[in-house]
């Protein structure tokens, strides 16, 4: 039983970039957030100009993060390190139980992304977060079992799907879990969902 | 607004113990999920004898999952894995959305239990699982930020009670997230728990 | 300088596979470290038939190892892991300061290989090898900074080239620090490397 | 056979250190190092004061590095991490094949001092080199498998046992793998390592 009027489901795109991948891949996860009905979407930049610069009342405010970062020696980015070391330090202990999950672009394939993904998570785990991937396929040779990932930008509709697909499942988890919308659980949406090819 | 009656929390700690450690800790993990109200507590064990024995049916019975290995040279034991290559391998895509976490023992400080740790979640991650650690200290010098861990047997009541802390975690986000059982969010019960000491 | 004769460079590659992806790398790989002049190589698998099942004595025999296996729910096969845990679990602390590296296919980019890649190197280290990633690219959009890499089995000539690059690369290493053949530094070959394209 | 006059082994000691923890293990780890004879040690600071500044300079000057970290997080300190995304990065392919090996203090057992010294080991291989861990142990509850660990900082004599084992690994392997001086390696001096007790 969904209740006919819930609180929206609160998302945060978190990331930082350099060269414009990341952000490209950003506004694709907020897209992927915004096909659940009922979710208030926020982008923010770590370092970002103006109303986009992220801030630790962002993270306060979310149920639900998505934290992308640029895949630099195969870690996240000293930048959004530093948001988390620095910025956040002092909200340690305060955000636990949020959901969160990552994503993160490299110069090629077996460049680091994934080992960026995981870094990332581990620095959310430290918080307390639940972190998660995705078992789904965003096509025949694509997944994002740990975070949507990309070599450079996304490049054609398959990467771009993995990235809307880490934003819908965020927003899905966020609502199930977070707000006890179980008519969102992704288990309940099986036969739209895509396993993988072999 | 909590329910007067609600479904039972069903946990499950499932643990492969070649020594006795990881079977040490994993009695203490399910300690710990039973001081949580209305939880209902498995203990099985990877290719264990009889009711002991884990069976994929174990798996999809749980809301919350506790999942200890020994640390063997640095990833979850052979066994372990088995387990999840083989027998969950066929209900992939079937347990999306459960919640884990691990635990794993090592010969000593410094010998790969918390990357055993992050190899187990990895696993789960892939199963679809949200994974979590645990933010608060068991003691002045004893945490479970990635899981529980342990030098061979816990071997004071720090140890032991940094187990019991991942099975009540477990059995309070599996409550929270899962039944909607807001009453047992650790954020509420701030004052009872144990930040780092500097 | 270089001895007019030296003993060769003995190169292991070690394999699990089930589809015959990671054994098609596996070739490639020795194809690569053929190119090195004086390199001796040995393909073993484990479990595999006859003469090509791996060994302990092939692992002691050789001076640097690469290693392959599926990438299983984001971590090395369990008949890999278990080649380590048990048979090679014996000869802990006999093999230090060989030279190892990793390569693994899974599914799907995403789909884990680089964490499978990691969780080889951590067995590896485990053991005392000295372990490498490579920084070339193998081509625009592929590289192998923590092992090859390949989404189901090597479909290109890029993907052909990574797995070749690796076995080279490990015949260089080898030849270099543990022969002291300082003419196959890589170091000496950099016009001949490719860096990343922007 | 070693020549009777061979060019010292360069090592470097890198670290970061906010409360002095990491600082106390590095000036131990620099102190392991000097117990090979014919090693020069630096150790260096990333932003420290004077002469004690890292530099990139320090870093083309090593045959062998052993960078330590504050765990924050989980992962290296966004300081170290900065200095190898931005003054390092433009040396990125110019220090393939040194050497490397991580340290790291968290402030408890448990608290992501494992996965910090993964990080850096993912950083350092990014850029090509060769790490390594130590198999032997520094007492019956602590070894050094993936890095020299302490909760805060080393508190008792096997804690800085660990921290001089580490760096006299280090200035062996380089003496051996980078210098050719076979005399050095830990093969030979087994009778005088400890291996785990069970």
């Amino acid at each position: 039983m969904t209740l006919a009027v819930t609180s929206p489901v609160k998302i945060l795109v978190l990331y930082d970039s350099q060269t414009g991948n990341v952000e490209h891949m950003a506004a694709l996860v907020a897209e992927g957030a915004r096909e659940i009905t009922n979710t208030e979407v926020r982008i923010r930049k770590v370092g970002g100009a103006g109303d986009l610069r992220a801030t630790p009342d962002d993270v306060l405010w979310a149920d639900g993060l998505a934290v992308g970062s640029p895949t630099n020696m195969g870690v996240l980015s000293w930048r959004m390190k530093q948001f988390w070391d620095e910025e956040m330090g002092r909200h340690w202990m305060k955000i636990d139980g949020k959901i969160g999950c990552a994503f993160s672009s490299a110069g090629g394939w077996g460049g680091g992304m994934e080992l960026a993904c995981q870094s990332i998570l581990t620095v959310l785990m430290n918080f307390g977060l639940l972190v998660f991937g995705v078992t789904d396929y965003a096509s025949r040779d694509l997944t994002l079992h740990y975070g949507a990932v990309a070599a450079k930008a996304p490049s054609d509709e398959h990467g771009r799907a993995a990235c809307r697909l880490l934003g819908r499942r965020l927003a899905e988890w966020t609502a199930t879990l977070g707000h006890g919308n179980t008519s969102e659980h992704p288990g309940g949406k099986l036969a739209a969902r895509r396993p993988a090819h072999a």
